[in-house]
């Protein structure tokens, strides 16, 4: 416990995401120790008043709840089991919330070997991009206990809105996967709506305006769709996580045996927007592999 | 005219949608001939004031606006251009606004044909179901010149919300199209969702409401996700009508030479539902091709 009575709160992993939820973390009075792979995010914040951590088991060592913020599995899985890792460093009592986007198996496999280690786990993943982590209205899908869930919700608080507990471990990455899946099908179902408009000679921009008054709303089609017709694909949320979260999409259906027609061709789509070299841009450039494209674009 | 200087509207095709519609009009002070295929609704609106025209021709001959609302594009070509049928008793001068989803060379044909006969022409197809039709609410995207639709615009307003017009003739069905694209595809997107997280062991209710708050939101999520949950696939909008709109984005992709893959997949799968006899279902029954069915089903 830090001297305000809060718990000490550690977190690995301050890239576009992770970076500005530490911060809402100081924000809302939390002393922070942090670590990233590049040495810069954890500069700037240490300026602004969080401890450096020299490794993940450094912070384990000195907080009572650990907060992983990583790209992707192998990522975690590194953060965790490595040496020098979470667990090594790990108190009993503490609390991992991982709160990045991975398979269920893995978020299981972390699970289990914090509670090993005496601990508590959470797997939390979130929806609402760079915008939702900067404004803390990120949406947080969390999978765990419902004590471990109650005991960290105020931390939960301070990142995001819409904060629901769906089950047991691993059941956030699955609220997860089916969020990414919904969220990769619907971009590619408004990419192919706007070009069959523009190659059909009907103003796209007319085309979104009177669909968002309709059944086919969504959010999906309101920002993506304008980000579509503006040619501005500077992310964002980069194609390339999107091609990894499909994945996770289509092992966890295969898993679960269930079919996901959809899912599979958005999983087709995206990899070959990222082999064609766009993985870098946003997910919404699935609307480049459709001609026409926009002259505006 | 009507004695109260309104144009006589003629309305052909009173069906779930075209009954409610006519009665809005009406409401709003226009005078009705109506015609249907089959005589109930006919008498019905008859006995609150219409006018029960004997063939379309009859209703084309009384009227200085014609809607016709009707179910597929060979039903729009055979009001219009059959023995008895609309054209032959066409006054010039006269409008006809065809609010049927069919093919955007159908609608462009009748157009023409309109015009031989000194008429104008809309296509203004509609989003938002019985429930819009009954509020007054529909979305109605219409494709013709901006002079003819200005001097309907009042009649389309006793009608719907959201009237845009989107371009020439032929507009009006290409953005249909791409509203049915994107609404059949997302269903299905949320069928699968829900699907996985079911087949995963997590409840599907909570994961639907966690995606609402993010960017997996849309119209369909909340309203046809809440029908899979509750298992209740009264239509609504039947699966068949929706699989005849697959059929027209697939042929009108085709003509313009843009690839759909996810609109073909929706194809697919109504084509799937319904031969599997789910024909008669609402669209929101594309969750029940996929396993495991919620038990509250």
């Amino acid at each position: 416990m830090s001297a305000n009575g809060k718990p000490v709160i550690g977190f690995i992993g301050l890239g576009i995401m992770g970076k500005p939820m530490a911060r809402n973390l100081m924000r809302a009075g939390y002393s922070l120790v942090v670590h990233n792979r590049s040495r810069g995010p954890v500069d700037e914040l240490a300026k602004e008043g969080a401890k450096a951590g020299s490794s993940s088991k450094d912070v384990a060592q000195q907080s009572d709840v650990i907060i992983t913020m990583l790209p992707d599995s192998p990522d975690v899985e590194a953060v965790v089991f490595d040496k020098d890792g979470v667990l090594e460093g790990f108190k009993p009592g503490a609390t991992l919330i991982d709160m990045s986007t991975i398979t269920p198996a893995m978020a299981r496999r972390v699970a289990g070997a914090v509670r090993d280690k005496g601990g508590k786990a959470l797997d939390a993943p979130v929806s609402g991009g760079e915008k939702g982590a900067i404004e803390a209205t990120l949406s947080i899908m969390v999978g765990g206990p419902q004590d471990v869930f109650d005991a960290v919700l105020p931390i939960l608080q301070a990142l995001g809105k819409n904060i629901v507990l769906v089950g047991e471990g691993g059941a956030g990455q699955i609220a997860k996967a089916a969020n990414q899946l919904v969220v990769g099908v619907t971009i590619e179902a408004v990419a192919e709506a706007l070009a069959l408009a523009e190659a059909s000679g009907v103003d796209p921009a007319k085309v979104r305006a009177v669909l968002l008054g309709g059944f086919a709303q969504s959010k999906i089609l309101d920002a993506h769709g304008q980000r579509m017709l503006d040619g501005n694909f500077v992310p964002g949320f980069k194609a390339k996580l999107h091609l990894k979260d499909m994945r996770i999409v289509a092992q966890t259906a295969k898993e679960s045996g269930v079919d996901v027609p959809e899912g599979q061709v958005a999983l087709d789509r995206f990899t070959k927007l990222v082999e064609s070299g766009g993985g870098e841009k946003d997910h919404s450039a699935l609307r480049t592999l459709l001609s026409p494209v926009s002259s505006r674009a």
